[in-house]
């Protein structure tokens, strides 16, 4: 029988050991603009300089899964940290591990992103692509392009399943 | 009695001059994450790393405006680029002049974002801060910090009226 994997609500302390969660809630803040806007200032810790790198701006378009979903593989950028945004408030799912060689499957965690906020991944943290539910979701996506290789797959065997009782969270 | 700016459809040939339109329309993708995902690769220009300067990601939460909009003021940013990406889909207005010292007000231009698409200014092309229109309405920016005087402010008087006829667009 495949393990299970319960997916938690999305906090910035749950969440701290993987990056940040990217969330006006406790974020510093300050208005500008003759005080017609406010300023959420600095929500991610960017690193997209290693050997040479520089920012990209992308959008991903993710197709949305059918819970419970069958976790078979996880990726980590070793060289750039990688922030997804939503462009949506429809809830989608995070899976993460510690960065580490190999990843450590018994510290697989789950969270459930509900009020449209969105994640960093710091540089080499494992995590699950993108679990959009629901509907097809675009994200806005700001990570590191230039030379290197910036992508490690690490195959899940026995693939946990992924559960998450919304009412619960 | 004011100049009026009418806001015109904002689409990528119209803005060139300016920067890039941050969409989906016409830009290179690719499926990635075993096709459950499509990348929209590289969609906006940023130039953030000089004099010292860094990646920031940060939420602008904008007030809406009243039309028709007097303005009074444009701003520009000569150290980086400055991306803006609507979390909504709400329509949105943009007001642009090209870069120059003083600025040319006589070739300010006038966009409305309607389809849920961004903006990137280039370095050093002047702007009005943001528009949003009817609800408070978030935008998710990348830009630059670090080191150094990156905003400068322009007053425009006589003021310009901006308008804009959506059913028109």
């Amino acid at each position: 029988m495949s393990r299970r994997l319960v997916a938690e609500l999305l906090t910035r302390d749950a969440f701290r050991p993987f990056g940040e969660v990217i969330t006006t809630q406790g974020a510093d803040h300050y208005p500008i603009n003759n005080g017609t806007a406010e300023r959420y200032h600095d929500l991610a810790r960017l690193e997209l300089s290693a050997a040479g790198g520089s920012p990209l701006l992308s959008l991903f378009r993710a197709q949305p899964r059918q819970l419970p979903v069958k976790l078979s593989v996880i990726e980590r950028h070793p060289l750039g940290s990688q922030a997804f945004m939503p462009l949506s408030r429809r809830p989608y799912l995070v899976v993460v591990a510690p960065a580490g060689t190999p990843p450590d499957v018994t510290a697989l965690r789950a969270f459930a992103a509900v009020n449209g906020e969105g994640v960093n991944y710091a540089p080499g943290v494992w995590h699950h692509p993108l679990l959009a539910l629901e509907a097809l979701s675009d994200f806005l996506v700001v990570d590191r392009g230039g030379p290197g290789e910036n992508c490690e797959i690490f195959d899940l065997d026995p693939a946990p399943l992924l559960v998450w009782d919304a009412a619960a969270t």
